[in-house]
């Protein structure tokens, strides 16, 4: 199996070339991303010439608070989640444990950190980084197990709950509890609940001092205008979140009922992909792929496939098939 | 005077706000963004849905690289120039000066920097930050003088040279010394010479451990789709790019040329801008706010006022008119 597809999802390019094909034929199951979009950018007009104005990036900021329920000022735009990432382990630094099996960022945001397993999470006092819900397993922690993790800090060490994929449940995320006396950090990301990871949007929900600290790192502008304008709208868009928190639930179901019916198991609690756990995993990876479906395989645990949501009927139907 | 209109250009809506009138009103010069900007954006097709391929990225810095004149292995794809230059100022750090007057980031991204005056560049060797063409006089170095520049480092020590407004003559730049024997790094800007500052995005052209740095900073995704999309077919476009260098410097002699009618000396090698010294720069500056044109006005000089370019005939006459 080549490396290219156990460094990260997405890399359909790259399938094609290997395996052949062209885009059309292909379906993209290889990342967490919701494959039925927010509808809105095609009605937004995006200002492309003038500099983001300091207002857009305020509106911006002050929508997705209010979608996560949260005090504006607590919160940073960022282009992407994964540069919120990378830019809070470096203002942080020290020594750190971050939970594995999860996003492989979590292990290179600060310098020094040690993996450390699920199970042993309580036996540290450093600085943890982890997912909630995690990727790829789809483990969830309730807000009570979070809370006792925060509580286990040493003076002085943070606890980062990475909740890329958390909004398809709000009543599971801490971000509520991120305030100016609270040494907990909070990330969030845009493309994946939204369907639209190529906007590059993020959010570090942190105490005012590590949200001033990131200010001075981004600048001015760091958000394009079309990140701005379509953050916006989108978190404003209340009808369509409900409606999707009420439909993935629906459309996961179904793929694991498929799974079923082919003899898989599909482990996780995140509506936006499913782990597959079998000893043939790699074989499968190989057989969907020469069917035209990209999955994501996992270099460390030949034995796990992780599927995102196919898109519509056909689309889970081709898996099945492909299934066998 | 208001403190807003000092600290950045662009502030048009806090303009409006203050002095009135719709959007539809203004004229906003108080930037240094071409007004005619690459006209291919409504044609592409922006792929929001997806994450950026690494592939995508791969084009968009060969394709720079080659609008620069340079080997792409030095080119790091930054979301927005601004950016880059803190991002590298954080992973450089230690004693520095920035040339004053220039942009106000420059004094920022290394934190203990110091300012210096043109004249006394050559007084330190520690790492030197200037901008070439500097914004806001416009004033061009060689490339022979910035070479002697880069001899006077110190052991240890940078040149860093922000190129935002160096597009429109090629032979000014020093991205070509850049190597990986070499202490430069030069910081490019797509959003002005393209006019298309909304899509936050810019180039660091550095030593490959630098690039490695950034790259580690940045995580897999730096750039949006729209970016990569967008600068990859702009910077192709040699047939723009050639015509935009010859029409901004006869649109730039027009603006002089009506300037002197009106008694005003503009200073400046750069077509982008113009700065203007008059003891009445403050006057001046409400005057022509009133009038619905926002310029550029500088706290710590009351005697400048920045121009930028008129996008039209009809802009260029408006604003004789409001200057009287």
């Amino acid at each position: 199996m080549n490396g290219d597809w156990t460094w990260h999802g997405g890399a359909l390019a790259a399938a094609q070339r290997h395996f052949g094909g062209d885009a059309r034929d292909w379906i993209d199951l290889s990342t967490g991303i919701n494959p039925d979009p927010w509808p809105g950018v095609a009605s937004l007009a995006i200002d492309w010439q003038r500099l983001p104005e300091a207002g857009a990036l305020t509106a911006l900021e002050t929508a997705a608070a209010t979608s996560f329920g949260i005090d504006p000022a607590y919160v940073c735009a960022v282009p992407g989640s994964e540069i919120g990432l990378r830019l809070t382990g470096r203002l942080i630094g020290g020594a750190a444990h971050h939970v594995v099996p999860a996003y492989r960022t979590h292990g290179a945001m600060i310098a020094a950190s040690t993996p450390v397993g699920a199970d042993d999470m309580m036996q540290h006092g450093d600085t943890l980084i982890l997912a909630n819900p995690n990727n790829p397993d789809g483990r969830c922690l309730t807000p009570d197990m979070l809370a006792a993790l925060l509580d286990r800090r040493d003076a002085g060490s943070w606890l980062l709950v990475d909740e890329a994929f958390a909004d398809g449940d709000p009543a599971a995320s801490v971000a509520p509890l991120v305030g100016d006396g609270a040494r907990l950090i909070v990330f969030r990301s845009f493309g994946k609940f939204f369907g639209l990871a190529g906007v590059r949007l993020g959010f570090v929900i942190a105490p005012r001092d590590i949200v001033a600290g990131l200010r001075d790192l981004l600048g001015a502008w760091p958000v394009s205008a079309a990140a701005a304008a379509i953050g916006t709208a989108a978190y404003r868009d209340t009808g369509w979140i409900a409606a999707t928190r009420a439909a993935l639930p629906r459309r996961a179901a179904a793929l694991d009922a498929m799974l079923a019916r082919r003899g898989y198991t599909a482990t996780g609690a995140c509506p936006l992909f499913r782990l597959i756990e079998t000893e043939g995993a790699g074989a499968l990876f190989e057989r969907l792929a020469h069917a035209r479906i990209l999955t994501r395989p996992f270099a460390e645990r030949p034995d796990w496939l992780r599927l995102g949501l196919p898109a519509d009927a056909d689309a889970l139907a081709r898996l099945e098939a492909a299934l066998g």
